[in-house]
This record gives structure tokens, sequence and C-alpha cells, in this order.
């Protein structure tokens, strides 16, 4: 388990690394290298494994991922509502659901049965009225659609096959999946997205 | 006490499903919704009691209440500082002092006697200070001023008289105030808004 | 020890008291008297010692602390912000990354060795990153530049010298030394950029 965790916390040093020197344009949001300074951070507090806890199986919850989530989605909402041209009511909106979101994902991750399964339906119905906007919005490119509906819906999937859900998948192997739609939501998203916005200034520019 | 925790949770899941489907205008920040939905996850969390801890008298303690409260009154905050044309300074200031005003309460509800009463004190000093350009605010409606005076100001008085402050009456009679403060401030609150603003509206209209 | 925190929370109720009361300019946010009651409040809460856990030594660890300055410092940032004419994204920037220095100095205060290093270089690395602009910044007045640079560069080296670091200094001297800082950088501060705020209106109009 630990090993996934480490080779997480470094790949995402190195894209922290990588989204910071790369940079172009002082006065915007770094929001690649945040989202991936968070995802970081995330790594080594799970790593450190001192707010692990332990369900009545006795098996290992990992809730602060969830916190971490908390945080860098609410940047990657940001991104997403100025590339949509969200109003500010707007993007409020999607900030306090995407926090209402991750963090009743924390309270399923450390409830068990009955009471895990409420928190869980309740954080998968602000999710679908956090995407709900975002999939009908015929403005916005549908590449970030793609990565969307294929990336972030899997991990609901994740949890409730996860020891933190029905207990389906163990831990590592959840971990794994997690730290792949990690990389795939936190870092190609990112990289896909600049070359697209130079695409895009290169069809303004021949205009 | 149950009894009471799933009563006010499936009130508050009936009013916001009201608030989302009754709602119009897709561009503006759905507050009655959101408040109502953030309620709903706090009964749940007070209903499932694993935050519950006991005073030194063995009492329950639900402090994660006031946790709700700072999410869902930064929104109530938000209305009426809308409705009452506040620059974003003062809504910025509004919304730090609502945080500090619910998270001083969180410290009273899991401390006793002097320290009970110090961070009480505090909470009360930043209160006072969040209400007084309300109350003596010219511009605002008559029947905003009263439901901030009359709603809001009851729940301090709950919580002094409640086993977090001074044990006169029991957590469930407590409980059972506060569910009907909760209905008051949240769902009567915007249904007796949304009139008035059809009000006006009418007004404006046969001007 | 709490003879310290004592004086703080008494000195910072004065400053809350004073910053309150010769306020002028009610449409703007009054960040003094903000980050002075935060800090009372965080004094308050270190006093109390609710929150205080023990690390393998059997050493307090006062974590709570970092807390506070993660409410304070993203005030002071904000006026650090308006008085060098950040853009909004800027101040968004500078918003996450106080409180990513912040969250991870409680991470290194709750952690030993190897942990409790690799937390404080990741809390330094955002610390940087945070004054970086603002050192170079050719706009800042220059007392602003001297006030971060030795002001808040002190508290992470308090940090490693302290229980919570390498424990070279108890927990009763780091304490005496944060509340130096903290009346210098929170008190001092405000009092002096008041005045330069008067002298450069006294310029303005003898223009």
């Amino acid at each position: 388990m630990d090993f996934i965790l480490i080779i997480g916390a470094l790949l995402f040093s190195l894209s922290s690394l990588y989204f910071l020197f790369t940079y172009k344009g002082s006065q915007k949001l770094n929001v690649p290298f945040l989202v991936s300074f968070i995802t970081l951070i995330s790594y080594l507090v799970m790593w450190q494994g001192n707010f692990v806890t332990l369900n009545s199986n006795g098996q290992e919850l990992y809730w602060t991922r969830w916190i971490g989530y908390m945080f860098s989605c609410t940047l990657l909402m940001y991104t997403i509502a100025k590339s949509i041209k969200s109003s500010q009511s707007m993007l409020t909106n999607k900030v306090y659901l995407t926090v209402l979101v991750m963090f009743t994902g924390v309270l399923a991750s450390i409830s068990e049965s009955n009471f895990m399964l409420m928190f869980f339906a309740v954080s998968t119905f602000a999710y679908i009225l956090l995407i709900w906007p975002i999939i009908t919005n015929k403005l916005a490119y549908k590449y970030i659609n793609y990565f969307i509906v294929l990336g972030w819906s899997v991990f609901p999937v994740v949890f409730i096959l996860s020891p933190e859900g029905f207990n389906v998948i163990t831990q590592p192997v959840s971990a794994a999946i997690y730290l792949a739609l990690d990389l795939f939501t936190k870092i190609i998203f990112y990289v896909a997205n600049s070359k697209v916005d130079l695409e895009n200034k290169d069809a303004e520019l021949s205009q």
C-alpha cells in the first residue's frame, strides 16, 4: 500500500515542479501547479498514516483523500467554470457543491452499512447537480465533457467497490485505481488542455 | 432524541427538493436549496452520532450542529448582504464574522464552566458585530430585521439553557427548539422572502 | 506556559477593541480588528488546552496555533495584495498558498522525525512561492518588505528550534517568541501601516 502512495507522492512532486516552471502568465492563477501540489500533500498525509482509521473489520480507511479532493476539485471547477464562461454566482454554486460532495465523501468513508449508503447517496446527488450543467452545456468543449464524465465519475464507482464501500476490491487495488485517475484528471487533463488552448490561439490568430 | 433528528432530516430532504425544483433563474445562486441541503447533512451527521462527544456529566454534546450553521449561515448572510446592497468588502467581513461566531460556538459546545462562558462571550460579541449593521440599516426590509432579531437571536439563548450551557433544559428539548428555529430561519424565511420579492416586482410593474 | 498565553489573550483583547473603535471607513473590511480577534481566539484555545496533544517525548504540541494563522494570515495577505494592487487571480493564488503553508505547518507540528522534515520542507516551499513576488515587487513599499522578510520568516525558524521541530528551545520560550512576533506582525504592523497611509494622504493633498 505504502509503495503506491510513495509513487503518487513522487509523481505529483514532479508534476508540481513541471507546472510551476512551464507556467506562463504571471498575473493568472496557476491552477495546474496548485492542484498537483495539493495532491502531493494528500499523498504524503496518506503515506504518513496519522489520520488513517480502522473500520469494524479492522480495515484501514483513507478518508483524508477526500479532504485533498475538496481543495483540488474546487480549483478544477474554477478552471472549468472559466472555460465555459460561468457567472460568479454559478462559480460560487459549483464551489459549494464540490465542498459538499467531498465532505459527504469523507462522511461516507468513515461510516458503515446504512449510514455509509446514506452519505454516499447524498454525495452522489450533489455530484449530479454539479456536473449536470457541465454535461448539458453546448458551449463547453467536447473533450472537457469527456474528461469529466469518464474521469471524475469513476471515483464514486471505485469508492463503492473499495473497503470504504462494499469491500469488493482491496485497499491497495483501489489506491492504484485512484492513482491512475488522479494522473488522468490532474496531470494529463491539464497538459491536453494547454495544447488545445494553443490550438485555439492559432485559430484566433489566423482569422 | 433520534426521533427529532430523523424528523429534521426528513423535513430538510423535502425542502431541498422543493427549493431545487421550484427554482427559477438558472444563472443565480440557489441559496435556499443549498441551505436546506447543508442542514439535511447536518441532521444526518447528528443522527449517526459518530461525532457526538460526552461532557464530564456524561451528557451528549452535538457540537457538529455549529459546523453546519457555519456553512449555511454564510449563505444566509450572502442573501441578506445582497438584499441590503452591501459592498464586496462588507460581505467578506460578514462571512468572516459568521465563521468566527459558529467556530467559537463549536468551542463553547465542547468546553465547560469558565471556558464555556469565555467562548460564549466571544461568540456573542462577534454576533453583535455581525447583526448590528443589519438592525440599524434603514434600507433593509423590516421583515428581514424581524426574522434576524427574533429568529437568529434565539439560538444563543437555547445554547445557554441546553446541556452545552447551564444545563437547564434537556438535550431532546433543546434539539426540538433548534429544529423549530431551523424551520423558521431556513424554510419559512425563504418562502416568505420569495413572496415579498414577487410583491416588489408587482409594485415595480404597476408604477 | 499558561502565563504567556493569558498575556497574549489579554493583549489581543485590547488590540481588538482598539482596532474596532479607532476604525474609520464603514464600507471597508476592518482587517486589523479581524486579525486581532482571530489571534485572541487562537490564544484562548491554546490556554484551554483541549486540543493540545503530546509527542513521543511527552511534550505538549500547540498545533492549533497554525489554524489561527491560517485564518489571520489570509487576511494579512488580503491587505498586502491590495497595497501592491494584485489582481483577483493573484489574491486567490496567495490565499490558497497561505492555507497550504499553514495546513502543512499543522501537519509538521503533529509529525515527528522524517515526516516532520518532509511537511516542513513542503510548507517552506509554499512559503517561498508566497513571498517571492512580494519581495521582488518594485512597487511595494519598502517597509512592507521589511516587515514580511524580518517578521514572517522568523516563524519557521522558531518552529524548527521548538519542541515541534528539533527541540532546541523549550515550549515556553518558543511561545514567548511567537507572542513577540504576533505583536510585531499583527499590531505594530497595522499601527505603522495606518500612519504611512496618513502620510501618503498628506503627500497626495499637498501635490
